[in-house]
């Protein structure tokens, strides 16, 4: 069964290709424009009653969430391709710990960071310093925190790559692209830096940029 | 091994807690200050790195973020107490979808509600009515949406009480403390008023009230 993604150009929508990659599962992609309020049709809000991306469609099962997706599909194959919940009990709670940071504290400050600087005039969003400050000190701290992990261990939740490294992604190659200027916010710190490199360069990543190209 | 659990009094403490109710395990709870910064002593944040609550201490595992906790001993008791992450793969899908709406969707606009609300010297906010309307309007959007689904579906997931159900609770009953004022937009869904009667009358929540009393 070939699952059908709705949205793949949208950074959630990239987190759920990525992850299929890594499992190995065949896929086909539907275009939503946001910008042409493709999300905002009755049909689309009858798969997905929020108007938001990522939608999935696996014969007749349908999900929406990327995190529950990729978790879904992690679990479901979870002998095909990498493994990417962890080994044991205490390997996934850890992995379901570090995806909750990076959905709590990771996402809210980075994204409110990407609106304002990449995409401005597409949002209608005055780009506002006091907020981007407030933004780019609250993404520091959580990268503080992320500095000193790193410095124990070489993945999120452990020794190999897991759902919840997978995750950080798509918006951290957000944060990379030259025009945001904040490239700096990674490469200043040694061990984030080192896991930005370890994760960017997987197979998986490369050919979700290959497919749907980033900003540059 | 019994769970200590820190933070029982918040929100998503009493998530954790109804959970291990739920599965039969035994737990004990280290009270966590915020208003006295308890959650911003040093000792407290080896084991909470953001300074926020509740984590679990278990044996020499250590484990924060509340959905993450939640999802670990669902997974690590399944057979014991309620089965709260389906039955099958697919509904276990489910589950992970509409925990997800629930944190990033239900939970922000319900949380700054209360925040202005109940608690704004607490806080140091100012209650401001542009800011409440905006988030009584997206929330009300919000319980449109599960309104139709539980029209179809006796719980979120599917027919039987999930995690994803028990993760509403807390913050469903801060809606309903009197001086909110918001309580019909509970009462005025129907579907979502069977719905919340039936999840907060399960034993489970009755213990947590009798334990941890809520405001009223």
């Amino acid at each position: 069964m070939v699952v059908k993604v709705y949205g793949p150009d949208c950074g959630s929508g990239k987190r759920v290709i990525a992850c299929l990659i890594e499992k190995g599962i065949e896929f086909e992609v539907v275009d939503v424009d946001l910008f042409k309020g493709e999300n905002k049709t009755p049909e689309y809000l009858k798969l997905q009653p929020f108007g938001v991306l990522p939608v999935i469609q696996d014969g007749d099962y349908t999900l929406y969430e990327s995190r529950a997706i990729i978790r879904y599909y992690a679990e479901k194959y979870k002998s095909q391709g990498t493994e990417l919940l962890g080994k044991t009990i205490d390997e996934k709670g850890l992995v379901e710990q570090w995806l909750e940071v990076e959905a709590h504290n990771f996402q809210p400050p980075l994204y409110d960071l990407v609106v304002r600087l990449l995409f401005p005039s597409e949002f209608g969003i005055t780009p506002d310093p006091k907020s981007i400050k407030e933004n780019e000190e609250k993404l520091a701290h959580v990268l503080d925190v992320y500095e000193d992990r790193l410095s124990k261990s070489k993945y999120l939740a452990g020794d190999t790559f897991s759902l919840a490294d997978l995750s950080h992604i798509p918006f951290i190659q957000y944060l990379m692209v030259k025009r945001m200027g904040k490239e700096y916010m990674i490469r200043d710190r040694k061990h984030v830096s080192t896991w930005w490199d370890d994760i960017s360069n997987r197979p998986s990543w490369k050919k979700v940029l290959q497919l749907y190209p980033a900003l540059v």
